[in-house]
C-alpha cells in the first residue's frame, strides 16, 4: 500500500467519450431532456477502489475488465459507489413521481414555490395513447386507433390552456405562487438537477429500463444508460447488461424442474409442478392461473425446452 | 451487561396514551388524515438504548428526563432512531411532493397504475386563497378578498370536475391508468404508509412545522407533532420542544455582536457591523437591505435587546 | 380506501411465536449471543402495506402467501420495508467490524470511552483453527489438526491475559479509557443495540449466511434468519429461501450456453464458450483458469447438465 | 432554464487550489494520512444547483457568497450535497471505529482477508498518554506525566511486537488470514477509500472537529476541515465556521434567561433558574450538580454576562 510513485501527480479522472457529450442535451418525449452536468471516477476508479480492498494480494492476478465482471458477478457493490454522477433533467411531473422515490439520490429541483411554473405540460399525440393491459394490472399493451386519439388529444390540448388561463389568472390576483399551482396536471414539466452513486444508478437502470417500467421513464432511464452509461463506464456497462439486465434467475422450485426437464425426466417434472401447486384445476376443468407457473414457462421459451405440461 | 435478569419476561413496549388513538383518523384539509398504525418504542427505549452505549457508567447518574434531554441537547441522535411509527395518511399529491423529499421514510404509495385515482381534490375555499409574501419569495401572507375568493373557488370546482371527466372518459375508452391520470391535478388526493424513525421524524417536523413550511404540510406537520409525537414520547417531545422548535442560534459573528450590546458597548457594536458589511448604503443614501442583519435584528427583538444602528 | 370499519379496533401487531421468545438469548461463539428486544409488523403488514399501493384492485386476486412471493420475486421491496426489529447482541468486534458496514441500520453500541471494556475476549479452540483456502483468496477451508492447534490456543489465551493486564495497568495509572483500550485484541467482545428493517434484513441475511462469508458472521446471521425471521415472519421467509437463498441467476452469456446444452447441441456451445474466452490454452497447453467458466461449470453440476468441453 | 447558452462548451468542474493538493499525503498520528483522490463541484456548483430550486427568480439579487451563507443558515442542505470528495486515509482500527458510524458515506476498506494485515499499529509516545476526565465520563484531560509514560510506552512496544510474532506465527502455519488477524490490537491501522457529499462531511467535521471528539480523529477531522474543504469551497467553509463551528445555540428556557439578564432582571433571572430545577441544594446545603445550568453558565461567560444566581 505504501508504493510512494501512488501519490504522485494525482490530476482528476476524466473520460474522453463522456467530456464529448458533456451539458448536451438529450431530447426526451415532447419537451424533455437529460444533460451531464459533472461526474467523478470511470471503469478505472471502480478497479483502484476494489483494489484497495485486496491490498497487494491480487495486483497482477486480474484484469480490468475481468476484475469489474466479478464485481458485478458477485455483488461487490461498494466499489461502483466510487463513481458519481450529476445529470440535469426536464420531465414531467408525473414521471418525476417515480424518479423521485429512489432515495439515494442528491436533487434539487425548480421550484415553483419560488418562481412561476414551468409553462409547458407534456402533450400525447394521436397515435401516442396507450391500451391498459389486460393481463398485468399496472401496465399498457397496443395503442388506440390514431382517429379516436385525435379527439383525446385535442381535449388535453384544449384542457391545458384552460388550467395555464386558471394558473395566470390566480397569479395576476396576487395569489402565492405555492397554491396558484395547485392544480396544474401532473403532466406539467419540472427541471432538476439529479446526482447520484453509480451503483445506485445502475439499480434505477434496473427497474427502469424493464419493461414493466411505465413507457415514459423508461424512455429517460434508456437514454442514460444507453447514451451515458455506456460511454462514461464502457466496461461496467457491459457487465451490467450480462449479469443484470439480461440475465436470468432461477427460484429453488425452478432449479429443481429444469433439471428434471433438461435430463429429459419430464414425468416427474410434472409432478413436482403439481406438488408446487402449479397445475390446478378449477371446476369447469380449466387450469387456474399461476403467477409463478406462467414466469417459469416464459424462462423456458427463452431457453427452447420443452413445457412438460 | 450480563444481569442475567435483565433477560426475562420482555414484552413489545406499549405505550398507553399512544395506543388509544391507535387506527383513529385525525382530518386534515378537506379531506385528508393521518392516523397511526403501528409504533415501536417509547420514551424508555431511547433511554435504553442510550444505558447500552454508556454501560454501567451512568446508571445511577441520570434520569430518564435528563438523560433525554442531555441526548437532545447534544445531539446525541442514535438512542432516537430506536423507535419508529408507521403512519396511514391521505393528502393531496402537492403536498406529498414536499413530503416525499424527506429520503429517509418507508414508503408504500396508492398506485394510480394499478387502480383507478381517488376521486378527489383539494378544494379551496373563498376564504382560503394565500396572497404571494412581498418579502419572501417562497411564501404567502394574508388572504384574497372572499368575495374575490368566490370566482377562484367556483372555476376550481369546474375544472375539478371537467378534468374527471376528462379522465373517466379516457378509462371508458380504454386507455392506461397510468397514462389517463397524466392531467389529474396536482390537489388530487393519494394515499401512503408512511414509516420513519423517531429522530428522523422530528426532523421533518422541525422542517415542516417550521413557519416558514408550506401551510398545507405545516398542518399535517402540526398533527403529527402535537396529536400524536408528544402522546407517543412526551419527555422527547418537551426537549424537542426546548431544544429544537423554540431555541435560537446565534452564529460566530452574532455572539460578538451581542457580547457588545448586552454589555452596553454600542458604538462598538455598530462599527462591528460595518465591518460585516450590514449597514451598507446605496447611492440614494438608503440602507441596503441585509438578510443577516434583518434576522440578527428579529433576534434582538426577542430578546428585547436594543438594535444599536 | 374508505371502508370505515379499517379504521376501528387498531392494536400494535403482534406475532406470537416471536413474543415466546422476546429477550431469549441465543448464544452464538464462546460467549456471544443474540436476543430480540422489540419488533413492529408481520407477514401481514407486508400483505397490508401492498394492498395500499395495489388499491382495491387487486383485493380478491391474491392470497397473502401468493402475494408476498410475487412481492418477493419483483423486487418488490418498500412493502417489506414495513417491518422493523431491535437485536441486542453480543459480539467480537472483528466481527462487528463487518457487520457495521450494512449502513442502513440503527444502532447504539457499548461505549469503551464511558465504560471499562467487556472483559472478554473470544477464545479459539484447539480444533477451531481454520486453514486459508488456496482456491478463494478471502475464505478459509478445513482445519489445524488440533495437537498444534492447542499450541495456538494456548498462546491465545497468555496473549489475552496479558493484555487485560496492560489494559488494567493503563486504567489504574488513570489513563482514559478512550486511549487505555487501544491495544485490545480485535476479539474482544461488544454489545449493541441493532435495529433494521425486514427488507435491509433479508439483504443482510443473503451476504452473511452465504457460504463465502466469515464462519463467525455466518454463524450469528444464521441465527437470526433460522430462530428469529423464520418465527417472525415464516411466509416471507420460505419466499426469501426459494428466490434468494437458494435461486440461482444466470448471466445472458449462460443463458445463451444453458439453451445449446439443453437442446443437445454441444459442439455449438464450446464454440461459444471459445468466443467467449473460457476455453484459452497457456504455452503448456494448459487450460486457463477462468472464474466465469468454473462458476458456471458448478451450475451445470447442479443441474447435473453435462459440461461440454 | 432554457437559455440555449447554457447548455455549451461544459467542462468538469475543477478547483485549482484544490488541484494543487491532489494526491498529497498529509500526515496525521505516527503513521496515518489523508490524501485527496478526486472530487466534484465546487462553492460554483452549489450556487447553481440552489438557483435551479430558485429558477429565474432570484438570479440578480444574491451574489455567491451571501447566497452560500443564507443556505447554510437556514439549513438547506441539498445544495451542498451536489460535490463530492474521495480521500484515501491511513488510520488505526480504534479510530475507523468511530469514523464508519457516519453512514452516508462510500467505503472501501483494505482487507486482511484478502491481505497480510498492514504490518504497523499506532505508538503512544510516552508523553502523549492521556487522562480520565473527571468531569467528563467519555474524555481525557491532561497527560500522564513523560517520566511514568515511558513505561507504558515500552511496555506497548513490546505488546506490539509479541502480537505481530503471533499472527505472523499463524500465518506460516497456515491459519487463514480472516482468523488470523483476531487478535490485533485494535490500534493497528488499516486503509480506505472514503467518500462522501459535502452535506455529510460537514456534518461529519462539526462532530470530529469538536472538542469532544476523541482525540485521534480529531486531528484527521481537522486537516479535512482546513487543508483540504478550506482549498476547495472556501465561501462554504467560512459559512460552516460562522453558522456550525462557532455558533452558539440557546433552548427556549435558555433565550427566556437571557432576555431577562440582558434587561436587568436579575432576581427573575434567579426565580426562572430556580423554576427549572437548577438550582437545587442538598442536604448539606451544596448546590446539586445541573448539566442544563452549568453548560448555560459557560455561554454566559462567552458573552461577558453576569451570573446571577
Amino acid at each position: 500500500m505504501k508504493e510512494e510513485n501512488k501519490f504522485e501527480n494525482l490530476k482528476p479522472v476524466t473520460v474522453n467519450s463522456l467530456d464529448e457529450i458533456l451539458g448536451k442535451p438529450f431530447k426526451v418525449l415532447d419537451d424533455g431532456f437529460i444533460r451531464v452536468i459533472d461526474y467523478m471516477g470511470s471503469d478505472k476508479s471502480i478497479v483502484q477502489a476494489a483494489r484497495v480492498s485486496y491490498g497487494e494480494g491480487t495486483k497482477k492476478v486480474t484484469q480490468d475488465r475481468g476484475l469489474i465482471r466479478y464485481l458485478m458477478r458477485h455483488h461487490h457493490s461498494t466499489p461502483f459507489e466510487m463513481c458519481e454522477i450529476k445529470l440535469h433533467i426536464r420531465v414531467p411531473m408525473d414521471t418525476w413521481r417515480q424518479w423521485i422515490r429512489h432515495r439515494t439520490a442528491n436533487v434539487n429541483e425548480y421550484s415553483t414555490r419560488y418562481s412561476i411554473a414551468i409553462n409547458n405540460a407534456q402533450k400525447t399525440n394521436p397515435d401516442e395513447w396507450r391500451l391498459q393491459s389486460g393481463m398485468n394490472k399496472q401496465g399498457s399493451e397496443g395503442f388506440l386507433d390514431a382517429g379516436l386519439g385525435n379527439q383525446l388529444t385535442e381535449e388535453e390540448s384544449n384542457l391545458h390552456n384552460e388550467i395555464w388561463n386558471i394558473y395566470n389568472k390566480r397569479i395576476e390576483k396576487g395569489i402565492a405562487r405555492e397554491q396558484a399551482r395547485k392544480d396544474l396536471p401532473l403532466s406539467t414539466y419540472t427541471e432538476a438537477y439529479w446526482k447520484m452513486d453509480l451503483h445506485n444508478l445502475l439499480h434505477f437502470l434496473r427497474l427502469r429500463m424493464d419493461s414493466h417500467a411505465q413507457l415514459e421513464i423508461r424512455k429517460y432511464a434508456t437514454i442514460i444508460g444507453e447514451e451515458i452509461v455506456k460511454r462514461w463506464v464502457p466496461l461496467t456497462w457491459e457487465a451490467f447488461e450480462d449479469y443484470r439486465m439480461n440475465s436470468q434467475n432461477f427460484s429453488a422450485l425452478e432449479m429443481e424442474l429444469l433439471k428434471l426437464i433438461g435430463n429429459n425426466k419430464l414425468s416427474e417434472a410434472v409432478d413436482k409442478a403439481e406438488e408446487y401447486g402449479w397445475l390446478r384445476i378449477n371446476k369447469e376443468g380449466k387450469r387456474i392461473k399461476s403467477l409463478e407457473r406462467i414466469e417459469f414457462e416464459e424462462k423456458l421459451k427463452k431457453l427452447d425446452f420443452k413445457i412438460p405440461w
